[in-house]
């Protein structure tokens, strides 16, 4: 880990601290795991698109370290964020006689990681786990923050568990691997980062798009660094969603993402592009309050398109819809639908608003 | 809750502090809950048996508080404390679209309250849980100390949570309900506190087992109240079983014990018979370590027999049997296998042993 490029992201929450290592090449290193807890066993989770990719890479640099290094490999997609599919994980484990030292690898994206993070949580009441994220989305998204869960049929991420890695390995080498598609709806993360919490980052993001579509390493390292350290930051102030409602304000976009998500069904659009598109409803949203200015929704929208982002809902989707599914959502926090604004460029809070600024967003 | 029988325990685990109430006819009294976080909705989680019995009076009591007070009656016994029956209680909090605040109640025995536990723990990510207690054994023991679990049909309680309850209420009106032999069991659990943690203690159950048995609502509440201050302060120093052990001791009887129900079969043999004859042996091994006299095997014994346990191994399971038993267990702490040993009359301690004087303790 004694490259240029590493960086080392601490995550403060008292005794479940940990470090987010950032760089090219690292999940393949020995020296990048030296540092956790001593177990006999490491056990790797990933999915059959990842696993020929990395898992071999991960395996030798483990196997130093521990005496038995396992893997599960698991069916790709959200469809499989399931509890069928998570006890896979408990089988092997079970299966292989793994103590409460064993250290889960989660070598993937959100789901993976997700799926992992709540294993690990769960087995024999908690076993250490490791992120070793290879999608951009979950390298500055899903794996900051201790958040894990699977889906229930009536419900994503319902049963789930906030439980902190004891480190983040973000390897960029494999954002090579990724799909342009997907790359672009990690970068809706990104740019709602800046949006949301740092203008000057909107800014350094607007000068430097080029270069992180083209994969540039030393730009992509400072675009995770300052993503999760701005999202270090909100969640250090607020682990578990309390109260202060900080922790709210990095679901900018998401109330309208989530309506566009169901109302296509899951999966058609990606999460990211879901986002990007709900962010620009939400910055007009926040123009017609009047926060911000036309100049600002235009702003955030151009970047997103540069990005290669949808920033227009589908039109199958009438303005009814997206309320319908919103108050769906409500319900499950027992009042009335509250949107993430942009108050300032670079500031965010969470707020009601009428219905009829709503649907003039969505429109 | 006026009551001159009510006893309050403070649990004190930081910003997870809770008490345990003790008394007569505590859940059908309102005032019980007065003080739990406010919430729309209540769900009471119990089963077939107890149901009948209690859950009226407790939804009554909760009915003030609470716009909605919903139940789960889950199939009774061990062989349902699994995923699916599990998921019977997150698709009721789904169908009737409970939020993040909802308030769980564990109204039943051990299996009932760590379910409950279980579900609170994980249903968005956690939502407050309170334990009623309906049986001896989960009031001294189960509903103290936050463990939560299921099992996997490959080992018991492997997949759960450490997660406290915002309270416990325990009635001991419900205990003229229990059947006499679960009376006997939850006995050698308390019986288990005084020898490993406070000879005092055990010399008052000498002195008072026969108001125990006959029900006096002074005596149990009073040992009740020791016992899980007993509990309360172990756990309290070591609440995820740590490199401390001290919570391990907590396990006195339980190597010995859980080789006899799985040579036996689960559920032949109730959990408390099995700790009590284990306990027995746990006796006899730290007497022949030099640690206790054979007066103490003695009196330990005696008070086991009056309390209507079994003090003697089935014969249908030999020595070999035993140590292949706790074998397969020790795999599941990477290391040799430990038993839980008296080193003098009202203290515990964790070590290995010979196994010609383990075997020697079994006979």
């Amino acid at each position: 880990m004694s490259s240029n490029h590493t960086h080392r992201v601490p995550i403060q929450m008292g005794e479940r601290s940990y470090d987010i290592v950032i760089g090219a090449s690292l999940l393949g290193d020995p020296s990048t795991f030296a540092r956790l807890p001593k177990a006999s066993t490491a056990m790797i989770v990933t999915n059959t698109v990842v696993a020929p990719l990395y898992a071999k890479h991960l395996a030798d640099a483990l196997a130093g370290q521990y005496q038995r290094v396992l893997q599960v490999i698991l069916p790709d997609g959200e469809a499989y964020k399931d509890w069928q599919t998570l006890n896979l994980i408990f089988d092997a484990l079970l299966q292989n006689g793994c103590d409460r030292k064993t250290v889960l690898f989660a070598l993937g994206g959100g789901v993976v990681g997700d799926m992992t993070g709540f294993a690990a949580a769960s087995y024999m009441r908690g076993v250490p786990f490791v992120q070793v994220p290879t999608t951009l989305l979950s390298q500055v998204d899903s794996s900051v923050g201790g958040k894990t869960a699977i889906n229930h049929p009536i419900g994503k991420n319902m049963i789930g568990a906030f439980y902190q890695p004891a480190l983040v390995v973000t390897d960029i080498a494999t954002l090579a691997t990724l799909p342009r598609r997907e790359l672009s709806a990690g970068l809706a993360e990104v740019i709602k980062h800046g949006v949301m919490a740092d203008w000057a980052y909107f800014e350094w993001l607007e000068a430097n798009l080029d270069k992180l579509l083209q994969g540039d390493t030393s730009a992509m390292a400072y675009a995770i660094r300052v993503s999760c350290e701005i999202k270090a930051r909100v969640v250090s102030a607020d682990e578990r969603e309390g109260a202060s409602g900080i922790r709210a304000t990095l679901n900018l976009g998401h109330t309208f993402g989530h309506a566009i998500e169901a109302g296509l069904g899951f999966g058609v659009w990606l999460h990211g592009e879901a986002v990007a598109c709900g962010m620009v409803m939400a910055a007009k949203l926040s123009q017609s309050l009047g926060y911000v200015d036309a100049a600002f929704v235009e702003r955030v929208t151009k970047l997103l398109v540069r990005a290669g982002l949808p920033v227009v809902g589908p039109a199958s989707i009438p303005p009814e819809e997206y309320l319908h599914h919103m108050s769906v959502d409500k319900k499950a926090d027992g009042g009335q639908i509250k949107f993430v604004v942009i108050d300032k460029p670079g500031h965010a809070k969470v707020q009601t608003a009428p219905n009829d600024l709503v649907v003039a967003a969505i429109n």
